[in-house]
């Protein structure tokens, strides 16, 4: 018996056709999406889109779904007949208008001009007067659950990116019979039943407690906000690993799967791993790290956790708390690095030797000790998420010498991030939240060893690694052999079909000694400009904005 | 009627002749040291010197006379009796141990294998011992004398150096006769006559109000250097722009010179070099700006200004106060990082411009408003020698994003060493001593009108210009003027002789204005890593060593 897990990625969709016995991925196919991501004009326009802008083509999904889950039967030879459920995981929140009946209104000459018709990505970020009026009405209005999120909602989440709508496009907000996440959507597709996981609607569309805001909350947004989640949205939520539906007839046509397979609830790509890396209990936090990191940590009870990205019941695992916490810049900042402030030099010799310049950096840095380079950074070129919730914080370097080379850089700031990772997982432990290990995933940690040593012996922390290189697919495949009713649950699941590498990674007790020493003094620099003693990274943002105005 | 200004720098020797009725150069001749600059292994030897060693040998100075001399004299077709006097400056403190009759001990089997019997270059920076010892013991015995040096002695000055000879090598201690700056002894050369000239005795030698520090001072350095002044130096101080003798007939033989011309009391290169651009009253800063930047500053009286390098009477001009300030680094943190940090796409932009690499960038930065980069840097990649005096302190640049260019760093790194002067503007002027305008001398100014721009932004005042390219070989001809008694004194010479640009940079008031919101951003951190708050960086350096060792 087998099931199909297909990762709605930012770029491409990648389904994963997987055997339930054990998890063994049998094929995969990747379906990079026809429009991609939309950032500069409409396909077929040459309308501008404003700056901050992201959009997807909704179809492009449905092209996944044909495109891919043939060529992982083709590919496999498996029978249709012995694939038993399929199930989905996406970036969130990745938001869409469509109308009563599931036709997206990007799909009707009517709307598709209108760039509030289709889908707005994750990284959409021009809701961001939307997010601060969210912000500020809901401190003053003493919501509770603002804290729940860190004190802070994202201009990424649902209700920014719906106003937004509303403000900017009445007239899409009204042929807008419904609101949901791009995720629910193709479930309905798939299934002809509108659904809503209560993953994305807990954290990114404020359901705490089983409910949204209140009618009151809304219409203080903008009187015509006010019946948004009665007359858009849906105050059910279907469980992660419950049947959403089961595949229509004409959705197996597309596909050349049999009618009627299990359906599950849809998901989202970061809550998804942890029980695809066996991660189903509290202790163990399951870090997804990539451009970002995504920490992922289970409790059995809620507690409201410095700058933590949310908190939601069954956020991740039916029954427990899922926990979220996040660092904007990972990848993003080494990338950053070495396009920008590497010297020919170091790029030549990394050809000489055959290796990629973060190979080579990597390889000259991890000859130090800790310490060695004597620089210390604060890991803040794209914000801090976790645990400062603060995007005008920015990137620091200090201890620079005439004698500072590029590894020593490379290696600071790789130290930096796994800081920010000890500030996130103490946020946690003094709240009562253990964290006894931490489990890899992602890209990053694949490819840089030394990353992987720096962050065991700054953290402490045993580190152990995701099996697969497409945990998200795996996971998602997972919840298809739940909602298939192949294992009662998801824990059951996990056990058969997770899967986790062999090796360990533990913490040098030398390096550990050194790394306390530096972590220090990052946590005293990190106060400092981070909780206001000196906001000089926010009126250094407030001068160059006046300079470009 | 020509005089003869020779300039002693750390890698080469430059004659120029000069013009006395006008300042004009009319010849101009270098030679480049044979030793060099001697940090590897003595000459003709195999055995490594230790770290931080940096050495001359004497006999290329006298080679500099016979080489440059003759060849200014036959390119300029002057006849050598039109020459009336010769004066020169130097590195200081460049220092060497001599016999009686002011032959080098370098020059005599006995002692040549010895490196202790060398030049010192002003560069040698393996006396750090004798200088926290000279320090500390100033600091036990409450000397006077350590306020006129901002409160501490280098490693690279005269005692320094002279105790480590004491200490490392007693034989050449006690095998020489005196010990004295080059710049003294290639004067006694020229002349037959040991002089002491008052600047590097003031500066380098802590000659205050006329005398050294007193016996029981050197002794507690020492028993066996409680004789240092009377055994191996004097307390006659001769005075800048007076005649310490003349040419001897065979060193007139050697350079084609006439015997008996003056030959002026030696000089320092930073020193010199106000008279050169016409500076020789209160109220003008002139700033000799090239790897580092020297602040040259004239006062009617003594003032104690924290963090200068020092003050001495008549160590710039005869009859007033001589202040010098400094800043460690500038030119080398600007050579830092356009080899260390600028991105292969910038030299490849830059050659196809038929650029270099630091003129590609100035003016990529030079299109930016001030204030648009978002950056903040300290600029202490080199410690911070005015105001704070201390060369535990480290480079620091803070704001990046994940858009931060090298045009962006590099603007912010010029301007944090213009902040870094403002500073010592400030630190002058609230002491008393004004500085109406800046005169800028050396390399980086001619080349960089990013720099001057933003120079003139920063600290608010009008920037003026040397008007030679060899300031310090003018000033010492110059000096040689008035030795020969062309003029009455130096003041009266550079009216005539010195040379200003016509150009006059003037601040805009609505960059300075950004500028001074910057600059306060600076100063919080300046004063919050500089003075205690956070000793972060001196924590980073003591870990650093201690990976290392």
């Amino acid at each position: 018996m087998y099931t199909i897990g297909i990762d709605f990625g930012t770029e491409s969709g990648r389904a994963v056709l997987v055997d339930v016995r054990d998890g063994r991925e049998v094929a995969t196919a990747v379906y990079a999406y026809s429009n991609g991501v939309i950032d500069r004009t409409l396909p077929g326009s040459s309308t501008p889109l404003p700056p901050d802008w992201a959009l997807q083509d909704p179809l492009d999904y449905l092209a996944v779904l044909r495109q891919t889950i043939p060529e992982v039967l083709q590919q496999s030879g498996i029978k249709p007949e012995e694939v038993v459920g399929i199930g989905i995981d996406f970036t969130a929140c990745t938001m869409m208008p469509v109308k009563k009946d599931g036709t997206s209104l990007r799909a009707l000459d009517a709307y598709r001009d209108n760039p509030h018709a289709w889908v707005k990505l994750w990284k959409h970020h021009a809701a961001q007067p939307e997010a601060d009026l969210i912000n500020e009405t809901a401190r003053r209005m003493d919501q509770k659950w603002l804290d729940r999120y860190g004190g802070k909602i994202s201009s990424e989440w649902f209700f920014s990116k719906a106003l937004q709508i509303l403000k900017e496009a009445p007239e899409i907000y009204d042929a807008a019979d419904r609101l949901l996440e791009a995720a629910d959507w193709v479930i309905w597709q798939l299934t002809g039943v509108e659904t809503r996981n209560a993953c994305t609607a807990g954290y990114k569309a404020m359901v705490q407690d089983g409910d949204y805001p209140p009618r009151e909350y809304f219409a203080a947004l903008d009187p015509r906000f006010a019946d948004v989640v009665d007359t858009k949205m849906s105050r059910d939520f279907a469980q992660l690993g419950d049947r959403a539906g089961s595949l229509t007839p004409e959705m197996a046509l597309q596909t050349g799967l049999k009618p009627g397979i299990a359906v599950a609830v849809a998901n989202v790509d970061a809550h998804v791993t942890p029980p695809a890396v066996k991660v189903t209990d509290p202790g163990s936090m399951v870090m997804i790290m990539g451009t970002s990191t995504c920490h992922m940590l289970i409790g059995t009870d809620v507690q409201e956790v410095e700058g933590m990205c949310g908190v939601v019941h069954g956020g991740i695992i039916p029954g427990y708390y899922g926990y979220e916490a996040g660092q904007s810049g990972v990848g993003d900042i080494f990338a950053w690095f070495v396009n920008n402030a590497v010297p020919p030099e170091y790029h030549d010799a990394a050809r000489a030797a055959g290796m990629d310049i973060h190979q080579y950096l990597e390889s000259e840095a991890a000859r130090q000790k800790p310490g060695e380079h004597g620089l210390l950074a604060l890991d803040w070129w794209n914000g801090n998420r976790s645990i400062l919730v603060d995007a005008d914080l920015t990137g620091l370097l200090l201890g620079a010498t005439l004698a500072t080379r590029a590894p020593d850089i490379y290696r600071a700031l790789i130290e930096a991030t796994a800081y920010g990772t000890r500030i996130i997982i103490e946020a946690f432990e003094s709240n009562g939240i253990p964290v006894n290990e931490l489990v890899l995933a992602g890209g990053l940690p694949e490819k840089n060893q030394l990353l992987v040593r720096i962050y065991a012996d700054v953290t402490g922390k045993a580190l152990k690694f995701a099996g697969s290189a497409q945990s998200p697919a795996l996971g998602s495949a997972m919840h298809a052999a739940v909602a298939a009713g192949v294992y009662p649950n998801i824990k059951a699941a996990a056990e058969k079909m997770g899967r986790q590498k062999d090796r360990v990674v533990q913490p040098v007790a030398e390096n550990k000694a050194v790394y306390d020493k530096l972590y220090a003094e990052y946590k005293t620099l990190y106060d400092y400009f981070g909780r206001g003693q000196n906001d000089v990274m926010k009126r250094l943002k407030a001068i160059k904005y006046q300079a470009h105005s």
